[in-house]
């Protein structure tokens, strides 16, 4: 039996990671987009909002918004400080579905120390009750102004590169259990994703294509509504609360 | 007019931003996963290989392989920095396409400093000529081997993410285009399928569902071979040579 080679011992990389410049500081961010779909306006329309917060609690009009997030602790992981640092404003039970986005590594994107932020797609049920400390708020994404609410350095492009994610996954994955309630009405889940992809979605289609995937099943109920007039919509809800891809090509299944 | 709110001074970081053990050192390398379709073994079979490297350029059997990668330079974004520490290896104009894997950041992952890793997935397409320096060698994944070719820390692990990645999203893009030569017979491309996924594809049923999405279009011609008997075999390229989603629930297009 061959021997196994000893482990290099510690401390000693090989040639090729030596660092290009020895010594320079840098730092390791983690920054998370989570998401809501939430009432806003004056006619409640279900909207897609961030959670954005001022860095020291202030609730100036013209204070700096960032997404939470910070530096990682030593013996965490980049997605156990992304948690951390959410909980600081939600109850991170809440959050359905979190996912790496990119790494944000623009050299010069944050003044001063060399800065590189490692990403993160939260997305919450939009049922769930959050209460925010001082200083954070769900804002709607389509009326994040540069002006009225300014977001710190790159913060904007990584909402951008979130929305982004989400519409693509909301095309080919079960991604929308995140953003549901437990039990839905199809009319509501095809508000849901017209918030979330900024566009109209029919329903009637939306829920041939998911029934017919398996992704969302009837459970059997209606609605008991208050309202007077008309029929109680059947209620619905997602098979699984694990993402998956919905779309696979027959062809390329794996042999069972 | 408003008055835009001055952005903070440089190096004034939100507070939220300050590290939890200021100074802890902590280095940021860049590790990438390059995969080519090679013919392979006694009969050619058609196989996924990795790119994989000796840190000194030693052929040594027991030496450890690493994969191509090393530590990200102080005006280089990672990608830049990806495609530079690759370029020691492989004439990158040679890569169809490369992109960002998850971040490895288990807190002990690399003995010594801690050492966050970003990843990367490239790909080769299988007519690519690749001229490898001395350390250097393309390895079938299948045959990976922890005792006879020990790979470095966590390196096999993220081999494993990045062929999971690979496999997915051969089912619902285009991303073969950037395995697959210019021009190939469809008996072609399902091997190059197969070797990516692991298990066996019908070309028929390829050819019908690609065909359908317009991921693949004929070419017209047909292939001239040396061969005698057999009808010469037509001819096949993709679309586009950019990433894609071929598989958009019809819903959920955007208005025109």
């Amino acid at each position: 039996m061959p021997d196994e080679p000893a482990p290099p011992p510690a401390g000693d990389h090989p040639a090729q990671h030596a660092p290009a410049t020895p010594g320079e500081p840098l730092r390791v961010e983690v920054l998370s987009a989570v998401f809501q779909v939430r009432t806003a306006g004056a006619d409640d329309t279900p909207t897609l909002c961030v959670l954005l917060r001022t860095p020291d609690g202030s609730t100036s009009p013209g204070a700096w918004r960032t997404l939470p997030g910070g530096d990682v602790g030593t013996e965490e992981t980049l997605a156990q400080s992304a948690k951390r640092h959410i909980a600081d404003d939600l109850d991170v039970a809440g959050l359905a579905h979190i996912e790496q986005l990119s790494v944000f590594s623009a050299p010069h994107r944050v003044p001063g120390t060399r800065t590189i932020a490692s990403t993160y797609l939260g997305l919450l049920p939009s049922d769930a009750d959050t209460r925010l400390p001082d200083g954070a708020a769900w804002v709607p994404i389509d009326g994040l102004d540069p002006v009225a609410l300014p977001l710190a350095y790159d913060h904007g492009e990584i909402v951008d590169a979130a929305r982004h994610r989400l519409a693509a996954k909301l095309s080919y994955t079960n991604i929308a259990f995140a953003l549901a309630p437990e039990q839905f009405a199809m009319s509501e889940l095809s508000e849901i994703y017209c918030a979330a992809l900024g566009y109209t979605v029919d329903t009637t289609n939306l829920l041939r294509v998911l029934s017919r995937r398996a992704v969302v099943v009837a459970t059997g109920t209606v609605r008991k509504t208050g309202r007077s007039g008309g029929r109680p919509p059947a209620l619905y809800r997602f098979a699984e609360s694990e993402l998956r891809v919905t779309d696979e090509f027959a062809t390329l299944r794996p042999p069972m």
